[in-house]
């Protein structure tokens, strides 16, 4: 199982969306790696696997203020959206991409990501099998949408989740301070799992979350939910509707999709979900609304993250420079929890093709009608737990730069 | 100057908008209150002024956890937006408040808002003068606008842009992670003044800003902002836009007022400003754009808030029940600045009818083209600074509930 160690230089690489945590583990791994012997030079790519064909990286050991990287947001190397195509279907990109490693003699390559990022490192490590040459290709993983199967969740995951749960108390508290309010609609990230949107039910059983709350994994029915809004406004004079980007109807068909508008200019948009249900609320019962889409900042944020979360991004990091060393390939360093209270968890290593373009939504064992089950909320509580402080200057959160 | 000290009970209502840190103002008066002796009872009012009329108020030595007020964003006891006649034009409402006034030996008042509040404070006292009835009426600032006259700053502003500016930098990193990014637009309230949108040069001043910045205090032109983000994009590949939701063209037209838009269901909508730019960008210059609207958020934080502005607000709280009981009727609480470094300010008495109804934007002295001055940046600094704990439960923030 462990090969002897291979002494050699690292590759480590950024790749698909940001997150509030992705950086921390650029910490876990650069810090692990620099301080271990078996690792001679320590390059951080630029832009995933594009640093890696621009021969575009830099080196960790000149780089000053590591530490602030743990509470820096998005992707301070820079990131790709690029998918790499087997080395049957094009070996020319594979044989650049082995002169390279050669050339630079990297022996371990570390690859932080979603799905699509593993599958980069599922392609890599079956090439450089097919051709002998001596590497560990490690997975290291990051999504908000928490949607990567067999690791119990991702880091990125809680800290969103957190910002989440905050944000809506507080748009709660907004929207709830006149006599008569708004119908307010509040657009949450998720093009196919729900998990993000479904935290707003930690926010709802605590007092301060939204009325109504749908999630792509459940189909959408435009007149039940206009059905429900009257009720709710009815009953309270305004209303709180949490909404994941991905719902759909029963047709399977994205309910943004339907949002078909024109533009000042005379251009057809799609207008989003969020103002296509509040422009139905218009429509149908003639409510005022207001639509707040969260955004960027929702996966982005270097405040209000979770300590369970950034923690755990940081030992994903080291894990998996560990494994590295230990002579470990093809496989993704992930989560398993071992108890809930008090939270315990122990990392694992997962074959990569068990993760690689694969997804986990909700399990519907765990979705009620408008509520979530016991399990979901002792799944989420440990994942947004404790606060991180921030180093500020000036009132303004430190970030590293490059 | 000083009157008799009055024995009664006092009114305390919020109106307006809400704010980070309204409440901390609240606690300060409600606290400050019910330790005084001058004082029988302590009243809040629900929903401001229409708590009078409806009688409906709480008792605020009934209350418990009055302190998680002091992080509790928007308002705790309800707000209410609510334009008082006079009472030459209307003598009956008049009438009916000094009823419920009488009854209830109400012989403090101070009320919590901006502009708009303080005519309400103005007009109540003009209308009790003329009848003779003891009272003092004190008006507490309030305002994420910073639109209040004679006062240095307005409790809520250093929040509101502390938040902004950490959101911005946020915003930046995720913006800058891909070879090629998009015009990313991000709209900031402030319908007149331009105060929390200025607030985001002391990011860029920090290399964490927006490119590009918009105020209303500045006639916008939309060939020369087309110009601008076509140079800096072209420049970085990518654009950050600040943008008041106020700026007007050189006719003093709101341009979100020109963006006519048709949604998915036939109907004639006001599209807002910062799509109206997104769009622009399009329709000239052909580049994917991404809209952000900070929305309510950034007035209704309970993280992130200034340390700076919650103790002050807490102060002008405390300073209003002060003045109260030492017979001052008519003011305002206002905040006059001694020294930058360190930042020392004391509490002033303003005349009420010096603010009532009136407002104040960036002087002219501290914009520069695409910069302001340095007093804007000496003026900013303190406001924005220090951190303020926050206590959670389950990774939640606690509020403060009626």
């Amino acid at each position: 199982m462990e090969k002897t160690m291979i002494k050699g230089n690292l590759f480590y690489g950024q790749s698909g969306g940001p997150s509030p945590v992705i950086n921390a583990s650029a910490y876990g791994v650069l810090h692990a790696a620099l301080n271990n012997e078996n690792i001679e030079k320590v390059y951080a790519l630029k832009h995933g696997i594009q640093g890696v064909f621009e021969e575009d990286f830099v080196d960790a050991s000149t780089l000053s203020n590591l530490d602030l990287l743990i509470q820096t947001p998005a992707s301070a190397f820079g990131s790709v959206r690029y998918k790499l195509d087997s080395h049957v279907k094009n070996p020319a990109i594979y044989k650049k991409i082995y002169q390279i490693f050669k050339k630079h003699n990297i022996r371990y390559f570390i690859y932080n990501g979603g799905n699509d990022s593993m599958d980069t490192c599922l392609k890599l490590n079956n090439y450089f099998e097919t051709i002998n040459y001596d590497i560990s290709i490690i997975g290291v993983p990051k999504t908000i949408d928490n949607d990567l199967p067999i690791t119990d969740h991702t880091p990125g995951f809680g800290s969103s989740a957190k910002y989440i749960i905050n944000t809506l108390a507080n748009i709660k508290a907004d929207s709830t301070v006149y006599p008569k309010g708004k119908v307010t609609i509040v657009e949450i990230m998720g093009r196919h799992a729900g998990w993000l949107t479904a935290a707003s039910f930690v926010a709802k059983k605590e007092g301060v979350g939204p009325d109504l709350i749908y999630l792509p994994e459940v189909p959408f029915d435009l007149e039940l939910f206009v059905k429900q809004v009257k009720t709710v406004y009815n009953a309270n004079h305004n209303c709180l509707i949490a909404v994941s980007e991905g719902i759909k109807n029963s047709e399977n068909q994205f309910i943004g999709s339907l949002n078909n508008t024109i533009d000042a200019f005379g251009h057809k948009q799609l207008g989003g979900v969020g103002m296509y249900l509040g422009d139905l609320i218009e429509e149908k019962l003639e409510l005022p609304y207001r639509v707040i889409e969260l955004s960027t900042p929702q996966r982005a944020c270097s405040f209000l993250r979770s300590e369970t979360d950034v923690l755990e991004a940081i030992k994903v990091g080291e894990k998996a420079v560990e494994y590295a060393v230990l002579g470990h390939t093809s496989i993704m360093v992930g989560i398993k929890r071992l108890n809930n209270k008090p939270y315990i968890s122990e990392y694992i290593k997962i074959p990569i093709h068990k993760v690689a373009n694969k997804e986990k939504v909700i399990p519907k064992s765990m979705i009620l009608n408008q509520e979530m089950s016991d399990d979901f909320y002792m799944y989420m509580y440990p994942l947004i737990n404790g606060e991180m402080p921030v180093r500020t200057n000036n009132g303004i959160t430190r970030f590293f730069k490059l």
